[in-house]
């Protein structure tokens, strides 16, 4: 019986203000009430910049800024982040570094040649994985069976309410900080604010996501420097050719005792008895295609 | 037994160019070769102006261009599209218009007074669903289970790829147009560039999905101007207050002869009998949750 270790941060369904319960009707007409997960806007600054505005179940807005700004390569490793305001009213949240950053600098001369700079993002997000190469690590098949099976029987929003996606930071066989939110990237975007808040390195760690594995998600694991990536969900072409350019290892239809790695084989070990292990089956998580 | 009605424009799993044979391993260290979806780079420029660059599997990237700018309120019903350009080699579209945009003109003043306007995006299409409110019309549920039915037959990269979400529009028990992509919101906006390029109207339509539906998808789907959203996937609070807001008749979790309406039951006529019909589970999808 694989016994559940604590993680550091897990979700809290219960949680004030994250579901709410509505009234409707069902196919034959009688009426219901159910469960539905809350989704609010989140206006995200960057020193006296307005960036973006994020759909958000709103549990961690300020990991969420900074993940969100560190994963689309507008701020970076060595820019240091003196404050994090949250603002619940205006629903607003201003990172703030101690010097202007060099995305800022990007911006106004972009501004000042062509107007807005937004198209210019994608280019950036491109130079920042040039050259880039993710650590050599073991992943034992062991491991990502007894995280899969772990995560599905964490209490989750998904479980409670549905129509959330999680991603979750790992440690061989250990779960140790389980996100959602309404978009999957934003919960990939809140586990790297917690690693950057946190100077928590990725060169050990395993990225679990419950998201298709497309060329942006395989991007932010890698500017995460997290070496391995697995998923319930299929793949894109080009998330694998980036993944095998970054040397990420990329595991995706990952169901009860099978998965399929497109990218990085070289690091698994094939440990696991694939004979021995039993999924849930009433926590299978269903995959988002 | 239901018979499938052609389409207008149904997915083409074959076509050349959509999706690509990737070599790996599985869980037991065995070689595999398996087909994955392609995913490339959209440059979307709106005149002069870069406006993002979108993933897609490339498949109608004129109409993913005018969708994109329409759903982002970027674009009115009233601008007139002159020309899409659409440029294989650099992987860029540019839609031009007679006369400059709303969009342009309110990017270059915000531009002079505090830099990128990114953030006022939101803002903007918010304002755009202000009073809006979406015509009255009849819903009858044998509809929803022919279409489920119908849809969920049709080949598609779904069923030959995975990693893709579809966007179905439909009149009464008749798909239509039937797009598919990486991204849920790629699909939507192939399908309102379609009905922008065709002018065809929403006020009879049905529009089914397999994403989730958040505040986006529902504000998208209002803009179209259609009066129903139907999904195999579940809903977000805010979706439904929105739903709400604009007269939208929302249906999710649309499963077998099931399903759940928050928002807009008015329109339903309960015509089917649930008894009678069967789904065809071989070819049933799992919804996003």
């Amino acid at each position: 019986m694989i016994q559940a270790k604590p993680c550091l941060i897990a979700p809290n369904p219960q949680a004030k203000g994250l579901t709410r319960q509505v009234a409707g009707l069902d196919h034959l007409g009688a009426e219901i009430s159910l469960n539905v997960v809350e989704e609010r806007p989140l206006t995200i600054w960057l020193n006296g910049q307005e960036i973006v505005t994020a759909m958000t179940i709103g549990d961690y807005p300020e990991y969420l800024a900074q993940g969100f700004l560190s994963n689309q390569g507008m701020l970076t490793k060595d820019e240091i982040v003196e404050a994090v305001d949250f603002d619940a009213e205006l629903e607003t949240v201003v990172v703030r570094t101690n010097r202007p950053t060099n995305y800022e600098a990007k911006l106004k001369k972009k501004t000042r040649t062509s107007g807005c700079a937004v198209g210019t993002v994608f280019g950036d997000i491109m130079e920042g994985i040039e050259g880039l190469c993710l650590p050599p690590a073991l992943l034992r098949t062991s491991w990502l069976y007894s995280l899969s099976h772990q995560i599905n029987q964490m209490p989750s929003l998904y479980l409670s309410a549905g129509a959330i996606h999680g991603t979750v930071l790992c440690l061989r066989d250990a779960p140790l900080v389980y996100m959602e939110d309404v978009g999957r990237h934003n919960a990939v975007d809140k586990v790297a604010g917690w690693m950057r808040a946190t100077q928590t390195s990725g060169a050990d760690k395993i990225l679990y996501t419950t998201g298709r594995l497309t060329s942006e998600m395989v991007i932010k694991c890698a500017l995460m420097g997290i070496p391995v990536l697995a998923s319930r969900s299929g793949f894109t072409a080009w998330g694998v050719e980036l993944a095998r350019q970054v040397g990420l290892t990329l595991i995706g239809r990952m169901r009860g005792q099978r998965f399929q790695c497109l990218s990085g084989q070289e690091r698994l070990v094939f440990d696991a008895d694939p004979s021995s292990e039993e999924e849930d089956r009433k926590h299978r998580r269903k995959s988002a295609q």
